[in-house]
């Protein structure tokens, strides 16, 4: 998707996303991803005193009316879809959460962002903030999997968001569930979001396709990571939207900043390479050495030093 | 390094890699990376039905008299290098080792390879094996990581041999210790290992550098990945020998399959980016969610099935 700006209405945000589902299906596409956050603009670049202020940026259900027409078309077209939104719940609890939409339009999995970029309080004498760990609390579902509809080949879905994708920690508890096709959408700065000018928007989207290609090569899974891109209000954001097969390979890639769709065909059939010899991790994984990972939250560098 | 063949003597392949140390100290380098089983042939892919067979393949003591003209010549031009060896142990256990030698001839850490991949037992109809499981036991020794010496900028070292370079647990381990400087020594095989027709030696090359340079990155640290490359005895070997940065990108790159020297200066300053932002592992890890990565060894579908 193209930028959405603070001032675009609801409906017209809906109207540009039932085309692109619309296109799809015109093309025969099961099953279309959309990004992170895909109804609004990427409100965690602004600061607001009072989270409450950003509640227009929030669904507290789904479906709901401001949403309804995407599900009851893509219902009528038999297309699932990935949606990536701001949830609050009855208890007043911020998500940045997605579903996975079937074909008949009932919700087969619902993910709530792990890991959460940026920081709780303002960077003062930064032009665009990064408020995620000020909008929403951290996810509290876990990477859950599920197997999707026959009409897909029964695929073993998960989803991540954003940020999620450059953690290894987070592909790997999906690929410990056999998963076959990892849906991801992203709103990533096109310039470094630290305030710093090490990173470019060509380094970004690099590192947003290496993160990818990586994964689903030493998870060998399938995966389509899905951007919001272009300029927001002044902002920039990378696209770099693609489709990459078990092998790491690009299948397919997004070349505008603009609303525009991809490809591929799946062949669930490609992941059996990888699980079945060079990662059947249980004939090759070592969990022993790898408690760390669970009994360490940051780095902590070794006590010897040699001279 | 270039191939080793079965009836190369120990001589000869110690005379290349000297050859190798002393070219690489010509042109100011302080530390040489070599291969995984740098002193022999890629001997795994023999089968033999007693291990000790291949007793001649294996060091009892690191260094000694079979390795020694290298380890003195290294002292005496004050280079430290990584050498990866096969490991006997004086109560009969045998590893796929390595160890980082400082400029002063000095042992600074040691590392046993703790994924290995093949086969236990020998798979007829197929030309060349894969037997590592067979040969070695599994590394016993975790993932350590240790500090250089002052003249390298005392930076924090750790290592991985070959497969380990596929698993993103390994790389994390390492990153958990605030690792600066990753040495990977490799011989992987330019054919499917499994012996299908799905890997090509394209593809595989593909795969060694995409691990490394998304490893590197998602990890912020410098990587310098090491391949014995070429045909030894019929059997092909993929080269693609790497320098990465923190970044993910490549600094160097061999273009041969022979001896050949690639060198880079590797700024440690580089990984304060990842480390202290996108990668500040305190401030946005959430290990909570990553149990099943030490409580599971092989993959687990989950239960429920949509329809």
């Amino acid at each position: 998707m193209g930028p959405s700006s603070r001032n675009d209405s609801r409906a017209h945000i809906l109207g540009r996303m039932i085309s692109l589902l619309e296109g799809a299906a015109k093309e025969g596409a099961q099953l279309v991803i959309f990004p992170e956050l895909a109804f609004t603009t990427f409100f965690p670049r602004w600061p607001y005193e009072d989270p409450a202020e950003a509640a227009h940026y929030f669904e507290t259900a789904m479906p709901n009316p401001n949403v309804q027409t995407l599900f009851d078309r893509a219902a009528a077209l038999k297309i699932g879809f990935y949606v990536g939104y701001g949830e609050l719940t009855p208890e007043g609890q911020r998500y940045n959460s997605a579903l996975i939409v079937g074909p008949n339009g009932q919700t087969l999995l619902k993910y709530r962002k792990v890991h959460l970029p940026g920081s709780h309080d303002v960077r003062t004498g930064q032009k665009y903030q990064q408020l995620e760990k000020r909008y929403f609390s951290y996810g509290d579902l876990g990477f859950p999997v599920t197997r999707g509809p026959a009409e897909w080949g029964r695929p073993l879905m998960g989803m991540l968001i954003c940020n999620d994708r450059r953690w290894p920690e987070a592909w790997r508890v999906l690929a410990l569930q056999n998963v076959e096709l990892v849906c991801i959408g992203y709103n990533s700065a096109a310039y470094d979001p630290s305030g710093g000018e090490a990173e470019t928007a060509e380094i970004r989207t690099f590192h947003s396709t290496l993160a990818v290609q990586a994964n689903a090569y030493m998870n060998a899974t399938w995966a389509v990571s899905v951007a919001k891109a272009g300029v927001e209000d002044g902002a920039g954001l990378i696209g770099g939207s693609l489709i990459v097969d078990p092998n790491g390979m690009i299948r397919a890639q997004a070349h505008t900043l603009e609303d525009e769709l991809i490809f591929a065909e799946a062949d669930l059939d490609l992941c059996l390479q990888g699980k079945e010899k060079i990662f059947n991790f249980a004939a090759h994984r070592r969990p022993q050495w790898y408690r760390p990972i669970v009994d360490q939250v940051g780095a902590v560098e070794p006590a010897q030093a040699a001279d």
